[in-house]
């Protein structure tokens, strides 16, 4: 690999001093500062006005130098010099009302041309998308503007205006982070060091404490972790899943991260579980990657150990005691009839999972309750209630089966009184399974959950 | 590098009985292909049924596997039934009309309303982008994508229609082509074999007669090649450009090509000659990578080789011979007078050029109508009329100097006379060479070509 | 990879001048050249002073220098000081006589004891050994040690002496080209064209004529190459095997060497043959790879199609036209009866391959030569007289059939009548066949050679 | 990079059933186990019938089988097998008598025949080189062969015949750990988490307490790590050596430790501290690296770096609080003066370097006795006492200062009373250095030192 080849990092914005001092006389001009002004007197260049300019005839010739001195003087500027860029992104980087008003009135005037209406879809591109492809060009561009957008996110309950901004980045990252672009990659023991913090940063579902944990995870026989690159981000898994191989679907998360556990050849293993999926770029939210994650997983454990029959999550069942606390206090509610109401009691005693007469006696009800929770609840949109369930089921996995007391971490009984869930992934039945959930609501479950619905009805 | 990691490849279409064994019962049933078919009775399914499919709500959750379908059917259709998709894209896959009129509605309604004009550009955008982004999702996606529109700009000149197609391509292409995609990777004698034998199949300028040839200009010490490569056409250069190490500026392209000649020492040089410059994908023609390639690679060789003061091309001149030959047709034309019109009358001898004194004559006066071509001929459209010049004035360089014959191969005489010129690359002064010639057609010319205009003229 | 890992080459010794550049005050002192000299005056240092020096104590500060240093100037020298310096290297480099004379007393002394009889190992080491160690140091030290023993081979014959320089050569090359470091690579379309063209270079059973035929050599599914390189010697294959696909064992090579055959699919293949195996380090010599190779390949091959069930080459008889000829020569020979005899003098018209009757006429009675060749046939050594045979069979693999007209080239023609052999490789006989081949000189050979020995005889 | 190409890596000993499995019946056989015996019935092979077979004439047919299978069976046979087949080593596979005694006599007869000298030389081989070159077939072998001397060395002082064998491991790892196949790599915060934490286990010098204090060594602008690598063993450093980049030469090592630091840039540093060197594998020990490294890494730096001027290490002086002990408490060594001696007994009081006025008391004093540990003091064998020093004094580098209380860890106390030294290499004086060392036991040495030895004397 030349020199030339080597993939380009910013692990952290460079110095303003470092950007100066590397520039030309011509890239200083360019950025609108002075030869005599020296390192430390250096001051940010006006954004707005460097993003005009980059926009205009002249950036084309010094695109890549423009582009880069934006994003770094972008980087050191104060949070309200940033802030105020966005807004003026937001605000004057629209559409070109020029180029608008004649398009829209080509539309009225013959409003079946499809001609016209496609003139009209780019005379009404706003100039954002543009300048956000121009400022692409410099190195390490995408990783800036993936970092600029995670501001923008902070920002977006306060300024709403923000949201037509936020609306091109999502536009823009759709495409460049297309499924197509991304590249998957074993992540163990021999990745280096630098990739391997950022999986011990970014875990979301069940905490890494240290190299030690972490080593537990990637290095066992029967452990995997998978991630999607992209060729911008180097150093950066934009998403992760961490898999266990066993001989049997678990129910408790507990076993699975056990230090101490004896690993198993993965050529025994009848069964992977992903246990931890994580997003790891808040600026690339509502770029779907977990779908296609799982579903190349599943094919790349199938080509490597034929013997796998299984593929199940463990998951989290976030939003089930919430949901339960809810329908316990609405007496009119039907989800939940007098005898569970009842025996559901049991669980305002404080720790009422270490007296297993009251666990065991718990364990009917509350999976009753959960059975409802996901195939007959609905929350205001009308939606499952569940975040988790939507993004499993909306792949077209199906609800396998519900375990009582899987995550019994201060957490786990927190959020869902224990619960756990696994949802199967059978790439033959998927399209299905999608259809009915995003056409029907329907949600595919084994024959046990549905059981489980009316187990203390009889 | 794990299995997972490497670069896809789909050097050809794969056989389209390949892609049926592939397939699950599930990828068949998909694609429409019934189990009892077999291999040999393999009909392709219908291309725009795939494509609905693939655009539909189901297609989310088997993007992969259609996408993949849809693009090794399209590869093995005949060429009508290919043409036929391509136009139900342009006709059928259109801006959705139910969602255009009321967003046209909405800006009419409100007309200064930024968010409607930004609703309307969503609204108006041809369904045919998003499956465009979505057949990206397959294996190969990007690289069959490329052919396809290869074979669609085949077609425009008899089908304008299909423009509204090539459109979208065009701007999706300019976003997944986007420079900040592109790694640019020193090309030489280590590099595959199945690369350079693309440098050979490719090269436009001066053709690459063989392998020796082809080793002349990448494994001597005073020889270079680079090439924009892109993560997804891992084997495919997408731009190359050829650079020759000297220690002056030449003035013609023989003695840089022959293979008899002494090599010097790389540090040795203080000259670099970009002579020779190739796009490779016609299927991505309109994006534009010449630009960025030419200063990427002065900045390496600033970097690598400090003595090295001067970047020139020494580039053809196509379009001189016709423009002569009409300008010496026109006789109202001032662009050559009298006396250069008689001068010029030597070049209707035949081999007037093995003569060395009629090619000594005719030196001043082609130098002047040379001049005259760049610095005040200018086509229909205002242009100069040279598409080399436009490429590198365009770029910010300037016309350095004119090199008679420069170029005495057949098709050298034929184009423009043997003329050769060299453009300059001065990073210091591009951006101001640019704007002159972007907004105002002002054609920065050294003073050797300023005077040769007015040589014969006192 | 950082820097520091790229893979150290020296394709050409350097220029002596860039040597003496490259080197501070200090080793030029070292190397006993004087600043002032200049680069155009610079004469090689003396090389066996250099040799002691480097031996030396003072040796141990600054081996590397010195080492680059001796091997550079060795390159540099001319041919009688090469020369030279190889002989001394054989007269004056030999085992110590100060530390001999004493170690071979301890022994005689006291005979039985082992201590004493491997001091004696250790006093007795040619001190060759150690300088051809050190100046393994160099950067690119392995590779001109290999290109030193070439040149010392082709004296060998002329100066016997220098036999004892080269056994040490042996010894060591034994010790670094160990199996054990060296590496299998898929060489193929994809490999860096550096090493291809070594391919061509190097093939030494039927010439590559072109890049075309080099191509249709590695780039279809039926066909692979494979190659040993070491870690030293980055851009060397050190042997190379070409193996085509096939559905049945090939009795001629034409077919397989064809331009415009149709390749088949990989997966649908049966027998893999060997039909090419060429060292390529002449300096090399004496140390065994293709036995290494050939297993080797035979494992990745199963590993990756298992349906392949016949390892076979396809090879030359080299020695079987001269053997032919003198034992049509010695009346006296049992080897071949009357009626062959009378039989074979068809051979002595020209041309009579083309003429179908002649040649059919010759089989049977060519075949039977062969066996015999083959079978009874001894050497004044009592080996088998074929040096091709002999490598096979001493591998371990058996003699499967004779092809007559399997190669009518005009090399095939003269060196063995047109006849080929396949040897099969059947891993599970090997030890069987190589224990009777070594200790008894037994010929393994299928039923079908066996019976060719007596075919015309009834 | 194919399949094939990836490095071997047996990090762990394969299970024995693993071998078992993986074997075919072929293998077996070779390796004497039945196939009835099954996975859990696996007795490990006799190891010298093993070793018998493979130097005899059928191992050559089965060399990398046999290998990999007695190298397996060694690693899964109990510490007192182990240990026995060592012996066995030691005792029955020396030279072999039937070839020496002949070979012996005939030196005899003929004392000056070179020729005799080289036979006895290649006779008097012993059986275990051969056998250890043919164990180097197998995957892993090399890796496998430095875990065997490793234990091998455990029982030395115990078992000194073993010391025989040990000699044939010395010199053949010599050879095969050649500083010509050794790749120097910089190790970073990139570099695999599986090397990684071998750096984490093998800093001898200044332990690493965990992955932050590792990170602090490696990631910040103003620090390096290299080490040696072998193309056999790719996941171990055989050493490594940790760079600190200051503004001047260092006097204590817990300003360059501490976490807080800030880092400075690599551009601004003009002196590289080698503030800790660690050898890792204990098998090789007697194979010398440390020098190559150095002087490697040096040239390195000073390529990358040009402002650095100086190279110095901060040192450890391991010898001095003992050798201090035994002159003070030898009352008629010259070594002290009586002065000395009465200053020094301050030592004697508890944690007197953290009283200031007693500390700065004892400076001198003890400078002044450590100048003459360095330059006047001599163990028995007449050597410079302190190991450290006669690493780097031996490399040819300078004592350049001594640090008064450069290290008050309780380690740094105990064994040096604080003190730490520089060691400079200046790659212009490292022969003469070295030369006066080797020869003369001459301790090349500042100015200050040298003024130190009499400081307190005038």
């Amino acid at each position: 690999m030349t020199k030339t080849e080597q993939p380009r990092r910013q692990s952290r914005p460079a110095f303003l001093g470092d950007l100066f001092e590397s520039l030309t006389e011509r890239g200083r001009r360019l950025l609108g500062w002075r030869e005599t002004e020296g390192r430390d007197a250096i001051e940010a260049p006006d954004l707005s006005e460097l993003a005009e300019r980059l926009l205009s005839r002249r950036g084309e010739a010094s695109g890549v130098v423009l582009a880069r001195g934006l994003l770094t003087a972008f980087d050191h500027a104060d949070p309200p010099a940033r802030l105020a860029f966005l807004q003026t992104l937001a605000d004057r980087f629209g559409p070109d009302p020029e180029l608008v008003g004649p398009a829209v009135a080509a539309v009225q005037k013959n409003p079946g041309a499809v001609e016209a209406v496609e003139a009209l879809h780019a005379a009404s591109e706003p100039r954002r998308q543009e300048l956000l492809r121009r400022l692409n060009l410099a190195p390490g561009g995408t990783a800036a503007l993936v970092r600029m957008r995670e501001e923008l996110l902070r920002h977006l309950r306060d300024q709403p205006d923000l949201r037509r901004l936020d609306s091109d980045f999502a536009h823009l990252f759709a495409s460049w982070f297309n499924r197509g672009f991304l590249v998957l990659r074993h992540i163990d023991w021999n990745t280096p060091a630098s990739i391997l913090e950022k999986i011990i940063r970014y875990e979301a579902v069940h905490a890494i404490r240290n190299w030690d944990d972490l080593r537990n995870r990637l290095q066992p026989t029967d452990r995997r972790c998978y991630g999607f690159f992209h060729p911008q981000l180097v150093d950066e898994p934009l998403i992760f899943v961490e898999v266990a191989l066993t001989t049997s679907i678990p129910d408790n998360v507990g076993g699975l991260l056990d230090l101490s556990r004896q690993p198993i050849r993965a050529g025994d293993a009848n069964t992977a579980v992903f246990y931890s999926i994580s997003n790891t770029q808040r600026g690339l939210a509502g770029v779907s990657f977990g779908n296609f994650l799982i579903k190349q997983v599943v094919e790349e454990l199938k080509a490597e150990l034929p013997d796998i029959r299984s593929f199940v999550t463990l998951s989290p069942v976030p939003g089930f005691a919430a949901w339960l606390a809810r329908t316990r206090a609405d007496e009119t509610s039907d989800l939940l009839d007098a005898d569970q109401r009842i025996a559901l009691a049991a669980l305002d005693e404080p720790e009422w999972h270490k007296t297993p007469a009251k666990a065991k006696a718990l364990r009917d009800p509350l999976l009753a309750a959960a059975a409802a929770y996901f195939l007959r609840a609905r929350d205001k949109a009308g939606r499952v209630p569940d975040p988790v369930a939507r993004f499993h089921l909306g792949n077209g996995a199906r609800l396998e089966r519900l375990n009582h007391l899987g995550d019994i971490s201060a957490n786990g009984l927190k959020q869902s009184h224990g619960l756990m869930v696994n949802y199967l992934y059978d790439l033959d039945r998927i399209e299905v399974n999608h259809e009915g959930f995003a056409e029907r609501s329907h949600v595919a479950a084994s024959d046990s959950v549905t059981a489980a619905l009316t187990a203390t009805r009889s």
